[in-house]
């Protein structure tokens, strides 16, 4: 039986804001990448969607990012690496407490927006964030780019890698994906994308921008909820994977 | 022999901005309140505020506080009981992967200003307050005004509750503090003050703002360092208490 | 013919996040109470609020606020009167320039949320705002609850005093708003909302919660925009307002 | 008689943080480059520092900066040339206002360490601030290093560009600065940088860091007041300039 972990970015409001759909997407995904306050989240979002999370029984991922709520963590901020390692601590202490009263814990890490690029791409600011981690708890998997710095470093640290792939974003033949300066980087229609997913799980294998068909293992699906479309999109990827007799469960579930 | 602890509050700066003089109080004191970044203090201060203390064998207190950068922490954040519960959840997990990462632990917890006076007198902040302590770790004791609604909360939940003295503060017959709003409420020469403090470790005792004598029994006494001339008095304090035999360590170490 | 201003909170989002629809509402009232950054709102959001405004004739007034953006300005923050005097300043001043730059400018200024309350019912604070506003162009007008400290300090300072009425609260007999605290005190039914606002603006008359009618004479009425439902019933206002004859236009337009 | 005006960062406060000693400065200098609240500066120490400002014929500039608290302003922000002008537009009203208040004007503008080094390098972002001081203000000078990408904007838009010359930094032989990453591109010798600076104002001539002569001709000189050592330096050059009749006056004067 195929078993994959879908994951998506949950917990984005600050104080009297929303964003997306939390409880529609915890009825989708196994994984939840919560924010922790440094590019959104504050702490009463932060344990509220902890809560829902583990009633759910959908792991815990901490969400870390760059202190900028202004700009939503998706500008690089021009931090030290041992700045960036203090921030990246903060973050896990924080989120680490409040699943803990939550009555689970976190179980892996995922870096958000820049970070998630600068982090994937910089050995230095790899490092910085998987040192971070491995100071903190060493049994926290890193979640991220197949063949990324991030999940080099994680290797490099011990700690368990696991690499993601991308529901509605188009692959160049060489497994990277398509710059969204492009047209067609990113996919829209519901029923290709979950088809898509479907194969890329079952089989392993994705069609390339150029017609190509290439290689896409990964652990851990992501999947966007941000709009109304993205919720129906993520309702699409589950329901074709379940009907196709594929599980949807965490890869890093929370000890019961 | 004599053991007292000394308290004050560190790693008060935020960005570039400086607060006190910390090496000099980090030499005085043996427990370190260390600002958790929601009144002072960001990841960065954080952990170098705790490595410096874990290096001299300073005791580190989680100083929470409210979310108040623009007030210091000194003015009263109309949070619900809920929100307050998950703000001090945050800031001690914060603080306590900090620690880790410095290579020791937080022992203890003491709200910071406006924080400290409310929870200190509302029974509902003070729950809220300690039962956010008890969720995420029940071995921390919690550092506040004899008597108050913090101590009771903190003894109701099983939690150590130590009580603190005020080296350069006035009081009342009964105990209470002078109000800041009237005369004298604040003493300010170092050698009249180093007494004080040597007779309230060594006696229990000191002389009422009316001449008066009254028991002052705490395990911990707190002393400031946010000028120059608060770090010479503080110095005075240690000084004369180690000249007449006291000890001075903290009141909740960490496990070595 | 009766004219008749409508005003609604606008630009009240943040960064990444939106509140309201503020497209729909520009079509549906003649003042835009535009956030100023303390409570929501930031430069890139005013401007594009403020030139929307400006292109559809609506005039724009600075919708001042505490500075807390964890909060969305709903909780008082305990500043002191210069304080406060100097936050409005600062936030008139910015919503000034961004006026100008948008080819308009600011008329009128209503406090939101917790300082519209405040200010509303304690003398010291309603004299901090308007001196505020007085010291930075006497020529703006400012809005708030008829009888309250806010327009009383206003008319001492010599400047436009305008009173708004509340299409969906409910009214105490003696013309003050049912607490929200109380059942019925916010209508929900856009239609018997939409008839009652005609009736206040046509006949100057409500209807209280004791069924009693009451005076209610006002130059502006306030709708709200911040949900679907908001929306609709602003929509149903200003349609049974405009075919009844009544003409919607701001009470403090924009100098040509 | 040869009339030269010094210009210093001042208002870099935040809160209860302090930054310099703007008193000892404001004896010194003859323009004042106040803080906005984006990088440093808070509404009431804004007002303070304009006041203090005018009662001493201190000329006021907008020190404009990124919106980051955390990293001093020091950090370049990805902002987009909208979100730059919006942002500079937002700071320039409020320092606006706030000068009124004061009882005087704001006559100057001049851009904050990370982004007065990308706006005097990036035509771009130079456009971006100058297009926004010329939407605020067309009377406005505009202060930054000379033959700088934002002087060079500025006279595009009509408006006056006036050159500064660093009294504490070395100079290549092409008038450049020396990196601040080399050895010797910071003057720390009071007495040599008095004497350096009056040879600059006196003979438009300084000797760069090869020994050479070069022509440093400028309208302001700036000098820093950030530590003791930093007041006592511009004292001394202030002493040094005056004792050799150079008299010190704002070059933009506000009106009386």
């Amino acid at each position: 039986m195929t078993t994959i972990d879908l994951n998506s970015d949950l917990g984005e409001g600050f104080g009297a804001w929303t964003m997306g759909d939390d409880a529609a997407m915890l009825d989708v995904v196994s994984s939840a990448n919560i924010a922790c306050g440094f590019h959104a989240g504050d702490p009463t979002i932060m344990l509220a969607t902890a809560r829902a999370a583990a009633e759910r029984g959908v792991a815990i991922g901490a969400h870390v990012a760059y202190r900028d709520l202004a700009g939503f963590g998706r500008r690089p901020v021009h931090v030290t690496a041992d700045e960036l390692h203090a921030d990246v601590v903060h973050q896990l202490g924080a989120m680490a407490a409040t699943a803990r009263v939550a009555g689970t814990a976190v179980t892996y890490v995922k870096p958000h927006g820049a970070l998630y690029n600068t982090a994937c791409a910089d050995p230095v600011q790899a490092e910085a964030v998987v040192r971070a981690i491995a100071d903190v708890d060493g049994s926290l998997a890193v979640l991220a780019l197949p063949g990324s710095e991030l999940l080099l470093a994680a290797e490099r640290h011990g700690l368990r890698a696991v690499a993601e792939s991308f529901a509605d974003r188009a692959y160049e033949p060489d497994g990277s994906l398509v710059s969204r300066s492009k047209p067609g980087s990113v996919l829209h229609d519901p029923d290709e994308v979950a088809a898509r997913v479907l194969r890329m799980v079952t089989e392993g294998v994705a069609t390339a921008v150029d017609g190509s068909e290439l290689q896409v293992r990964a652990d851990s699906v992501c999947v966007h909820g941000d709009s109304p479309g993205a919720v129906a999109m993520a309702r699409a990827i589950r329901t074709t994977l379940t009907e196709h007799g594929v599980t949807i469960a965490p890869f890093a579930p929370a000890a019961p």
